[in-house]
Formats: C-alpha cells, structure tokens, sequence
C-alpha cells in the first residue's frame, strides 16, 4: 500500500523557521584551536561557581521541598521584588507583579511574539538587529519592517513613518545599549526622539537590554521603559551577569498586556525552573552583583581595548569600525568588494571564526560586515585572532580583485 | 491629545489564551490548612534530595564552565543517550540523535504545535483530556475535533472518521497511560486498534507519557511510539519521577521533524538550562531511577488504595469512579443533576480542594465530572479530604435537588 499524501503536514510557519546560522558557526568553531570571535559567548572566568555551590547547598537545605515542586508561572516572588527594586533604582517604575520570569529572555521574545504578532503585520527591527529576536519573531508570520540605522541607532524619521491603521505596526524591537551585532549605544538625544517618533506613530517598543550593565567607559543613558512605560515592554537578563546555562530572564510588561504574557508563559513551559529562581535569588540578594559586575568590566574592558589596538594595526584600508564602549562585539565594515559569508572558510581555515554580518538583517543584508566578539578570547589571544583575521582578509583582497584597491 | 486607536493591539490569538483554570483553583487552594486534591503536585516527600545535593556539588566542582555557559539547544548529549537508551529498554526504537531535551514536557507541546498547527487546521483530542495540552495548543488557533472515549480509551471508529484532506488533522494527542485527567490506561487492544485507525486515516499522533512509570499494579502495555515510530512524536518528562522544579522533559520525534522542532527550539529558549541537565544525568547516570522509581511507586500506591477505600465510604449512591491502576488521579462522575463548579466553592469553605472535570474539555464538558489527585496528601488526609468531600456533596445534593434520588 503507498500513499500519496505526506503522513505529518509541517504548519506554514515551519517554512519561516531556520536553522540559526549562528549557532551552526558555532558548531564549527568549537573545534579545539578555533580562536573563536564568533559567539557571544561571557567568559567562562566570569561565572561566580563558589557563590552558585554555595547558593545550591543553602537552597537544597533549606527550602528543597519548594524549590524542586511546581511553582508559580509568573516567577518566585523575592526575584520578582529584587529586579523591581533593581529597575526601580535605574530610574524606571516597575512593581513585582510586572516582573514575568522567563526561560532567558529569549523567551520574552517568544512571548511577546506570540500576543501580539499576527501572521501578516508588521513587525518593526532595526537594521541590522539580534537575529534570535528576528527567529523568535518569525514563527508568528510577521512582516519585518527594517528601520534603517545610523551610527546612534534607529533613524526617529523612519519610526514616524511607520503604519499604525490595520493590522497595525505591532511593535519595534530595539536593542538600546551596545546593539548586537553592532555594538552602538544610542546616546540620550536619539532615545528622546525614538520615544517622539514612536509615540507620534503610535508604535509601542519592545527594549531589550541584556548588555546595559555592560559598559567601560561611562554607563548608557536612562532606558526606554522608564520615559515611556506604557509604551515600553522591557526585556532584561542574568545570562551576562552571572551566567547563561542558568536560563533567567525577565520581562516588565505594563499591566494591560501582563495577564496575556503570563497565559503564553504558562502555555509554554508552566514556569522557569524554581530551583534556578531560588539559586541565583540567593547569589544576588545581599549585594553581590554591586561587586561582581564591576570586576567582568574590568575584564571585558580590557579585552575590548585589546581588540581594538589588534584591529588598528591589523585591518587593511577601507576597512571601517569603531571600538564599542560596552557590551561584546564590534562591528566592522570590511572594504569594498568583501563578502564577510566567502571569508569565513579561509579563516576558519587558519584557525579563526566570527559572524558575517550578513545573519543580522530582516532584509538586503550588508556583505561587507562581520561581528567579531571580544568577550571570549583573552587579549593575547584577540591580538593573535586579529591578527590572523587581516592577513587571511588582505589575502581575500588580493585573490579576488585582480586590480586590489591600495 | 486623545487617541481613538488602542497602543498595544494584541495578535488574534491572545484571545484564545485563558488563565489556567487549575492553577487559578491551585493558588486559592495554596491557603494553608486545605487539604487539596486539586493540584498533580508530586509528594516532596519523593525528591531526591540528597542526590540533587552531591549532583550539584559534583557538576559545579568538575565542570562548572560547560554547565553555566551557553548550550547546544538539543540538549546534553550524556543525556539524549541515556534517555535513548532508557527507551529502548522500553521496546521503543530510538537514537539520541532524536532525542530533544525540553523545559519540561509542556514546552514540548508548544514546540509541537508550532511546528505542526496552522490556524484553523484540526488537531483532535481525546474527550476529557489534559489541560495543558489545550492550553499549549490554542495559541496556535486549530480547530479542536474532541474523540469521545470510553474506559479503554479513544474510540478507534472515530480516530478513522478523522480527515487527512486538506488543512488536514495535523495530529492526535493522546495519553495512554494513567491519563491525566481520567487516570484510565488504554488496553493493549485498544492501542493497536487506535494505531490501526490512525494509520487508516494518515493521522499520526503526539503521545504524551509523564506517568507511565507510575503503575502500581502492573506495567502499562508498549507506548504507542514503539508501534509506529514513524507516525508518533513521543513526549516525556522526569517531573514525576525526580522533581517538577527542574524542568525536564524530552521530545522524541521521527527524523523528518526532528530539524523543524530543534529550530522551534532555539527560538523559544535557545536550550534548556546546562546545569539542570548535567545535573539530572548525574543523578540518574549509575540505575539510580531503578530504586527511586519503586519508592514512588510504593507511596503513591499506599494513597491511591487510601482514596479507593474513602471513595467507597464516602460517595453518595450515584456516584461512578473507578480507581485507576497508576499516575496521579482519580475520576468521579458525580449523581445527576450535579455541577461540580457549583460544588467547589462549598468544599473550599470546608477546607477541601478538588478541579471541576470541566476544565478538561476541548468541547461539551461533562458538569458532573471532577478529577481527585492522589498523591499529594497522605493517606490519613486521603480519608478524612474525602470525607469532607462527601459531606459536602451530599449536603449539595440535598440542598440543589428538592427531590434527592435516594
């Protein structure tokens, strides 16, 4: 007997799903050797084991029955108040019953996705933008709108001008502080008019902010929530803090769209690990990220400056960056007539991974841009990267333009 | 300036998003001094406590770096084996390779249906069926065909009458064994007939299994995914036989959906937390479920046999249950005439919980259906909860029916 129809029919929207290109170069690249400026991975010096040991120990011995049984969707209660209360000293107004803990905040995207994006509305991103949240966004079929870009971030023009009549601009995605990929903080005159824009096209913001504590030189300018909390869902993380495989994230929702977050989430996984909740509860509550975030600038900062000398002496002309004042990656825009997706073999070919920036863009992807992380690597090793990158790149140069450009 | 037009438009289908009635019934029923038959809470008295503890001890002392940095979304790789292997133990034919770790076996339904539920598509259930399950599904608007079911389980004439045209039933969800919320077990003959009336209508399935482990009396027949491993997707879950708080589940899926449900994945949550999983498979890695499980076992069954011997003391005549041979849960039809949504406000004044068998309905749900759970309460709670129920009951009956039946 043979039939004719397939036996699983995969919805429409498994067509929009892809394998993350990213995580796939990570693959390759975690070959030992690789020096890999490839993921944004924190540095494994960073992760506070003693705390974490001694915060596991406590909690399995004083509350196991708790933190092992089912729990509340929306997170446990002492988190919730502590990143209120954090929020709240940044200048924002968050109660604890807006705070949604999240499996990471990559599922705040998920969640935000799934309230309120129908199939066929716009969708608004940056351009470039932090391709989990173009992945996150896609299952939900919407149509991205890429808001073009300066070096201060989104242009508040372009924002204006977006549609809110039906199905409506359901939200812009914007990744204030230290973009991924580009690196670029916004400075405060441009959040004052993305916050104008926004408003005077009655496009609410969806802020993701996993590198706000994150900065080495001067610390970013107030969010985006906090000048407009009603217009703001605010997407927060402890992946770069503490650390990653814990999966915590938050979201701060204004009370309208909480419930709704909150029935996604219990739809998706009934709540965050408890255990997780409680462990990392225990590392911070006294304090101890007043100390400890401190020490990953420092080391961070140095790893950035590091990058930055390597690519001043090691890029060829026409090569344009600019050394971020926070976050993890740097953004390069490679001379005329790169395509960062051919490069990739012959680094990796010599040892070396990054990003094609390519992967970062809704629509019409620069080949010319890379990403290139200086969060992993030690600062002998970003010089040896670096350096390893401008000759493989000045080769490319020379083998694919018969008549290089000096 | 007023606006006419709402900021936050929210996608069509949040309006499909409801608060879980059960965890809205689990937070009032949380008061202290309510014995509560309401919630599928594991005993705490179960988890592994002293095992999680060294698990804890021994991941962060040997590899701290792996276990709190980013993962692979697939999961552990020590992991997916072992839980392969376990399955195969099972009769099931399974590779690692196809084993996708979960935040618990919920999220596996949300990945699911993501991958496999186009709006307005069919997606047939069993009639009552898990809560959850509907909850995970609705956000991706199918039509829901509810299979009515007898003791055995869902009839195979109207799993065959299900249509494969276009949209098509994109799957049946069904839980053999100890089904939550009917605590029925589905016979070996009806499996192979469901299976057979499935393959008859190119319908395949999404087998859920979180209790099949919990049999009290004799082990359930072979899942449904040994039978026909190319038409089953196969969930499973360590929440109850380790520790709900942990989230831990697994998908296992036929290779063609394998890459589709894996990018659902990482977009969801990029992966389940590292620790948790190196944490588990510590646990778990040397046959240490071989003696827990049979502790389990021996408590639950201890208080399934209390409820069996209270129900039968205490239930009006009328009444019609049958205590089920494992998992969690205990399903009474309650004397005509009876609305169990009624009744549970009188049985919370008396400090008694349970859940309205309503809440387990795709379509026409059964009023006087109510679903006891077992294995929270010891078995000295058992009686006397189920005395009060009883009391309550009757008292309701007499005051709602100016003529009791007898």
């Amino acid at each position: 007997m043979t039939f004719e129809l397939p036996l699983w029919n995969p919805a429409r929207r498994a067509a929009r799903m892809n394998p993350s290109i990213l995580r796939e170069i990570l693959k390759v690249t975690d070959r030992p050797g690789i020096l890999s400026m490839a993921g944004g991975l924190p540095s494994p010096d960073t992760f506070p084991v003693e705390a974490m040991r001694a915060a596991c120990d406590k909690v399995l011995r004083e509350t196991p029955r708790e933190a092992l049984q089912y729990a509340a969707s929306e997170g446990f209660m002492p988190l919730r108040e502590w990143v209120a209360k954090h929020l709240r000293g940044q200048g924002m107004t968050v109660d604890a019953d807006q705070v949604l803990i999240t499996t990471g905040s990559q599922q705040g995207l998920d969640l935000v996705a799934k309230v309120l994006v129908d199939a066929g509305a716009p969708v608004a991103v940056e351009a470039p933008t932090y391709l989990g949240a173009l992945q996150a966004f896609a299952p939900m079929e919407p149509i991205f709108a890429s808001i073009p870009s300066d070096a201060d971030g989104p242009l508040p023009e372009a924002v204006a001008a977006l549609p809110h009549d039906a199905p409506g601009t359901r939200f812009m995605y914007v990744l204030p502080n230290f973009q991924n990929p580009s690196g670029r903080v916004m400075p405060e005159a441009r959040r004052e008019a993305l916050i104008a824009a926004a408003k005077q096209a009655r496009v609410p913001l969806v802020e993701d902010n996993p590198y706000g504590d994150l900065w080495y030189d001067t610390p970013p300018p107030k969010t985006l929530a906090s000048r407009w909390p009603e217009g703001v869902i605010y997407l927060g993380s402890f992946s770069k803090v503490l650390a990653p495989g814990l999966r915590l994230g938050y979201v701060v929702a204004p009370r309208e769209l909480f419930p709704k977050l909150l029935q996604a989430k219990q739809a998706a996984d009934l709540h965050t690990p408890g255990f997780n909740q409680r462990v990392v509860y225990e590392v911070i509550r006294d304090g101890f990220l007043d100390q400890h975030v401190p020490t990953i600038r420092d080391r961070y900062r140095a790893q950035r400056d590091a990058m930055r000398e390597a690519l001043t002496q090691h890029l060829p002309p026409g090569s344009v960056w600019q050394a971020p004042s926070g976050g993890m990656f740097c953004w390069v825009r490679l001379p005329e007539g790169c395509d960062a997706v051919a490069l990739l073999p012959k680094a990796v070919d010599e040892g070396v991974a990054f990003v094609p920036g390519a992967a970062f863009y809704a629509h019409a992807p620069d080949p010319r841009t890379v990403r290139l992380s200086f969060v992993t690597l030690t600062p002998d090793q970003i010089h040896t990267a670096v350096a390893i990158f401008g000759m493989v790149l000045k080769r490319h140069l020379t083998e694919d333009q018969p008549e290089p450009t000096p």
